[in-house]
């Protein structure tokens, strides 16, 4: 664990509970939340009604504050209005209560003032040891507690516990699962303004709770530095349930609607799922998704790998399954000779028996063939996944009521193989939505069953990349020290001590190279004469020379930059051009003289970028130059230090990798030279954080190795 | 209409039935064809059970032949086995019967045996002018005649009808429909083998039958031709009734899978999407997304264009909302002033005015504030498509039950303003799953109502493509005449009489010049001596020099191109070594000279290609050249003869089109000389269908024109 200290957030699991707030009037919520509670089925004698003036509230006893109260309470419920908080929040620290849920708007989301009333919470918070849930926001359940403050009357037990940015998103993943069956939760968390306690340590909660197998959360944004705190949280998280999230606020516009809404800072889409993913989070992109996802991953065991065996009684199901596959990046299992030729002795002759499997109508008058070739294709090692795809479990339904007996008998067998085998089986039936009873039968006993292929080929595919993900997390090795090198320190110091932050080139080159990191041999020349006393092997070579100065940062815009430069003659009449250029351009420009470096060989050109992101820390970008990352922003993400996973995987998935693998007679490029330059490039980071943003563009990538062309890094201002 | 002459399938609508292998015996098609036809109501003396041996089935007299029934009989359905199909057909149309289903198996789908019985079975129902729906079929359901052969008891009347290359697609269409509520059918038909009538005209008859506003068809792969043909009906129907499409066989996989299912061709899925859309059908990619969207584009009016306003009651809801319609390449309707100041005065001072528009509370104790808001919004010129998410109709149930009054004089207020506005209005309720009775009316008037914001939008995202394609066709010229010039027949005269299926650069390039397609000015050199004979602005300029041969196709390979060839001393070496090196390259290589020509302005490569389809016939393809083409398959298709629009759109439609636009210093390309150029090559193939191949590559498009740098033509075969 990497992060700070766990908090300790049990009293979301609570036995007893003060509404704050309770009142006798049926419209106000510190009424409702006492019948909810009621209703739900909440120890009648462990909940306490504040109220300064009601003896009563619901035939309940109220008291005029928590202090009044003699029992021991685990957390409130405040209804009271935004200006009362700080007084009701240091009454609950008297008490000795750990957790509050304010569900008072008016806050930061509102301008000025709102601010000034939610610091004066938060520091009333700090001093008694109270932690905050909100504000604004509209409260929690905790149905294995029989807590419901939320007022939804819908909600079943479950295993899914839900993080979420708004109250709505809860409220139709609850109606959602109502309609579906077989799925239900276990706690909510409306996260509201997250003033104190922040969507990275709820996570940490969900982690640690037994109830919950899978957390799903919607985020619009993370506060400040809470983004890498998430990822941490989540990376050990994973190890134990998946870990399902839907980011909204992807588009500008959906940006601003979501700052209307809880004022969070909303990062760039594609950074955000990239270095969450990084951290085997399973990023969901389509809202309607994020619960049948959840299921499917709370439900089954890990696949060991993406080879997927279809098994199907209909040709358009089969089919369409198969193109689904195909697109999501699954494989079709390549089944053994001993699978086909056992699938041949239980099927009929017209049977397809190269997956997909088709049974040809085997299944017609015996649904058992279903688990025949269940079990035959998942003691198939080249199996990693199964999925029976068409009509199966609702035979009864489509042709004959008398199949019902049958068709439970091999649900039952289907169970118990996937038990047996301990790997994934999905269900896609066309009936499904009459509800037959096998398929309830399935669905309850852990195998997902979806009305479309689609839908169980999208889950199917998070279940395997989760799987892949938690390998590679299992794999990684720790984080590197982060303590940097002298070397390194000492040009930084430099710079700051001219009030620089932006590095010479040549400063940035040499600080590469004490990290390890290939930079050609190259000279800086001060005058003419520097020129006659030149290394061999930079006299000998064709060059490139640049002007070096701290005023000219498009040197090329400057006339500073000539190519192919071939002997002292040439060299000689470059560097007069380039000096006179520069000072042509800036007339005061501080010149300190021209960079020599040999020109490079012909390659791919790749962008490697490091930014230090607001929410996330530092981050690298990887994609390939010019108009791959300007026209069709082809770059991948990841967040630092790199795993040397995540470094092959960053390279893998650009669209445009296969330029990388040689095309147009080219050779493909040195992919371990690469891997090792960004894993050097992740080091140097890590261990400088005064680095603001670096940048190697571009890096000429070959099958020799990749020779950086040129280097700027910023440093943090001091 | 330029296809040829209408298919009569009224059969589809029938009033009598004859079922030809009627049977006493429960597990019989034969059998359940006519409990299914009593049980949904078709008339009982209408149905003529015909079998040899039994007087009456189920209570209804049997007749031994067609032959022997007194009434005229309007369709067949044949259960009996595929060789007895030639005499059973024969009789039908003795009979006079008009139309025959076939559920038949066994056929071409099985080999060689199969093949000919599906041939004797062809022969017959021409001979006896009798229309085949099958062989391979599960049948026909026509919900508005009471007419279901297909065995289905959930089958809801409604007004989409399904054209569908597999049963169980149906059954899946059908379960869903269930479970949804508000939506039925109008007629199915299980196409089988389209052995006789093929999807085209069944399209044809979907297109002028009232009862279907929508025609969702499953396709897995056209019969040869008839994609051509499928996409002339479908620009006509598209002008009445939206058509929606989802294509499977998809991938290589995918494609082998459909193929031992019905054994159609499946072509490239791209192209296939591609020159659909052209034709203005609705391409849902997606299964599951097919009956939400045939709903929307079946109850809505068009909007007139892509800008939509947001309404909400809730910042997740309508922050998922925007990220979704921004990613779908919609637009948020920019308000007017206006429209912004009567919002103002309706709702709360927390109310968000800008789109999107949060009510901020205003809906809490009276909804009609969803309904004052609409009107204000769909008064708005600006505003095309309203979208109304969150909570909306579903406060009753969330709030209070005493809220249901108001919440239907609500729904009922917004169904009147879509009625007098003419606007299309979408819903998005997160409690629609518990069937509250405002979201029901509104569901039953024509608003479709969904769970999830992206589900909605993806629906009205294709209504606005609808609407945007529907108006494309209206405005687009007839096809152009496809009488060929007479120069460009002697070119190919020429060819053919020297037995060649391959130009030569020249004659390609001399074909496209009589076509008006600029080609820059070039010669053929002979011999030596031709150099000194060279026109001005060849010998000026700076050339290309290429051998030609009709042997030497991969001249860079050969060594037979120059570039950048200067002067009179260099033509001649340029000259000299082409030769040699083609000579070299292939030794009985038959060498007509080398082609001059000036050396091209820098600009962007493009490709223009073409190819005869076996399915839609003539097609071109455009993209960018290079890694754009190879790596990214960056290509959009179009069908020819092209629309001046489909030209267009097919630019603007690479994900890389912002180069055309100018990146990194350079200027725009002439768009108009591009759209010029694709719409003058279009009418060089539609004129000449012996064009089987060409290719321009690369056409070089700059802000001054474009130039076709290589132009080769293969001819087909005669």
């Amino acid at each position: 664990m990497t992060t700070s200290q766990k908090t300790d957030l049990q009293f979301l699991a609570p036995k007893s509970i003060a509404i704050i707030g309770a009142s006798n009037k049926p419209e106000k919520r510190g009424y409702q939340a006492i019948t909810q509670l009621q209703a739900d089925g909440f120890n009648q004698h462990k909940i306490y009604p504040i109220n300064p003036k009601a003896p009563d509230i619901l035939g309940i006893k109220a008291y005029p504050s928590v202090m009044d109260v003699p029992d021991p309470i685990d957390i409130a419920l405040v209804c009271t209005p935004a200006h009362s908080l700080p007084s009701v929040i240091a009454d609950c620290g008297r008490k000795g209560i750990k957790g509050a849920v304010i569900l008072a708007a008016g806050m930061s989301e509102m301008g000025e003032e709102g601010l000034i009333l939610e610091q004066n919470m938060l520091a009333a918070a700090k001093e008694w040891n109270v932690r905050l849930v909100g504000p604004n926001t509209n409260g929690v359940f905790n149905l294995h507690c029989d807590l419901n403050m939320v007022g939804v009357s819908d909600a079943e037990k479950g295993e899914i516990g839900i993080l979420s940015q708004s109250g709505n998103v809860m409220l139709a993943f609850v109606a959602e699962a109502k309609r579906k069956g077989g799925v239900g939760f276990s706690t909510y968390v409306g996260v509201g303004n997250q003033s104190d306690i922040r969507l990275s340590e709820y996570l940490e909660y969900f982690g640690d709770d037994n109830d919950t197998a899978v957390p799903a959360v919607y985020i619009e944004g993370f506060k400040e530095g809470d983004g890498r705190r998430f990822l941490d949280v989540a990376r050990d998280v994973v190890q134990k349930k998946p870990v399902v999230v839907y980011k909204s606020g992807r588009t500008v516009a959906g940006q601003v609607s979501a700052s209307s809404h809880t004022g969070s800072l909303a990062g760039s889409y594609q950074l955000t799922r990239d270095v969450l993913r990084q951290a085997g989070v399973t990023v969901v992109s389509e809202s309607d998704k994020v619960l049948s996802v959840a299921e499917t991953l709370g439900k089954l065991p890990l696949p060991k790998g993406n080879r997927v065996a279809i098994l199907c009684d209909s040709g358009g199901h089969g089919t369409i399954t198969t193109d689904a596959l195909i697109e999501a990046g699954l494989q079709l299992a390549p089944l053994s000779a001993a699978t086909i030729a056992k699938l041949k002795a239980c099927l009929p002759p017209a049977a397809a028996l190269n997956n997909p499997i088709d049974v040809a109508g085997a299944t017609d008058e015996d649904t058992g063939a279903f688990a025949d070739c269940t079990e035959i294709l998942l003691q198939d090692s080249n199996v990693d996944v199964l999925m029976i795809v068409g009509m199966v479990g609702a035979y009864s339904v489509r042709f004959s009521a008398t199949l019902l007996d049958n068709e439970m008998e091999t649900s039952r067998r289907i169970i118990e193989l996937t038990d047996k085998y301990a790997k994934p089986v999905i269900v896609q039936s066309v009936y499904y939505p009459l509800k037959p009873k096998p398929l309830l039968l399935l669905r309850d006993h852990g195998i997902p069953v979806f009305i479309w292929a689609e839908a169980a080929i999208r889950s199917g595919k998070e279940l395997v990349d989760y799987a892949q993900a938690r390998r590679r997390l299992a794999e990684a090795a720790p984080y590197p020290s982060n303590t940097p090198l002298a070397a390194g320190s000492a040009i930084f110091d430099t710079a700051y001590a001219q009030g620089r932050t932006a590095l010479f080139e040549s400063e940035a080159k040499q600080l590469l190279r004490s990290y390890g990191l290939a930079i050609p041999e190259e000279v800086v020349v001060r005058c003419e004469a520097d020129l006659d006393n030149l290394p061999v092997q930079i006299a000998d070579d064709s060059l490139a020379m640049k002007v070096v100065s701290k005023d000219i940062l498009h040197k090329t815009d400057a006339g500073g930059v000539k190519l192919n430069v071939n002997g002292a003659q040439q060299r000689l009449s470059a560097y007069r051009e380039i000096i006179a250029n520069s000072q042509q351009y800036k007339a005061d420009a501080d010149i300190e003289g021209v960079l020599l470096a040999p020109m490079l060989k012909p390659g791919v050109e790749v962008i490697l970028g490091v930014t230090q992101d607001p929410t996330f820390g530092p981050v690298m970008m990887f994609g390939l130059g010019g108009v791959f990352v300007e026209v069709l922003k082809d770059v991948v993400f990841r967040s630092i230090p790199l795993a040397e996973a995540d470094a092959r995987e960053m390279i893998e998935q650009i669209r445009a990798v296969e330029i990388l693998n040689g095309v147009r007679g080219a050779k493909p490029i040195d992919r371990e030279a690469l891997v090792s330059l960004i894993l050097k490039l992740s080091d140097l980071v890590w261990k400088h954080p005064e680095i603001a943003e670096l940048d190697l563009n571009p890096v000429i990538a070959n099958d020799t190795g990749c020779a950086i062309a040129d280097a700027r890094i910023i440093l943090a201002e001091k």
